[in-house]
């Protein structure tokens, strides 16, 4: 089987106004807890936002959230805090990047927000989704329908390859 | 498209005699370096072994790590923490759930070692790898082709999905 549909998530920022369907986004969820997590505690929650009011709230929470406000939706990457102190920000990282490249398999476009460890942004968007102090915000994802097209890229350097040994 | 692939990484522990091809691990790396990274830093390093005499240091340097001895091939996934202090361990841990996701469409099999942020875990490994003090070390890969089967699989639990807010 070829990889390239890793290579084909790429992040994407700009959005037609179609909505996402139910099923694509079923589908984006199933992906997203079918990341491995440590010692099998899945310690991931995941707040999924279509509306429209909601996101426009999001959009000003985050300081490179703006296009949040005419995305279709968007999902917060959390983790319990309490489940798996050492390990919830690795598990939410693969969570979101299965559901990054769920979404370009699907046709659709995202971009991963950063949110933790960052006080301010992780507070701001708390605030927003209600979500409970013990549980921390990885990533905010931005997904639509894309309205820019970007190509399929690996960004492979040599230089980081150490044969071995370091 | 599918997105089945996504589901078909499964933790897979036993291996074949088999080696990897090298136009696999290059694809393999390809994957790796094709994740997102914050403000595109870009902070990750791979260190491929191969070699068996190492490979069997590792699997003492890692409490989980017995199955490396019988591996084809072990990938420590690390981070240049002064390139990104904030986001290395996220962007690392995209890359590994990419370098997990491409194996297993190449028809090979993985398991994702947790190292940071477990000192004796990343010391030991470090002392084997002859990696520098300033980089951190996310995970380590065990990679063979597959000695046993699993189906693929989601963990979807409608619990975890909250709606438009927590």
């Amino acid at each position: 089987m070829s990889i390239d549909f890793i290579m084909a998530r790429r992040s994407i920022r700009r959005y037609t106004d179609d909505p996402i369907s139910r099923d694509d986004l079923r589908k984006i969820l199933e992906a997203a807890m079918a990341a491995p997590s440590s010692r099998d505690r899945k310690p991931w929650h995941f707040v999924v936002v279509t509306g429209r009011e909601i996101l426009k709230r999001l959009a000003d929470a985050h300081p490179h959230g703006k296009m949040l406000a005419e995305a279709a939706a968007a999902v917060a990457v959390c983790g319990d805090t309490n489940t798996s102190p050492d390990y919830w920000v690795q598990d939410c990282s693969a969570s979101t990047e299965n559901i990054l490249i769920a979404v370009a398999a699907l046709g659709l476009g995202a971009v991963w927000l950063g949110c933790h460890p960052r006080k301010d942004r992780v507070d701001a968007i708390r605030e927003v989704l209600n979500i409970p102090e013990d549980v921390g915000i990885l990533s905010l994802i931005s997904i639509g329908n894309p309205a820019e097209q970007k190509d399929p890229r690996t960004q492979y350097d040599e230089e980081r390859v150490h044969q071995q040994s370091w």
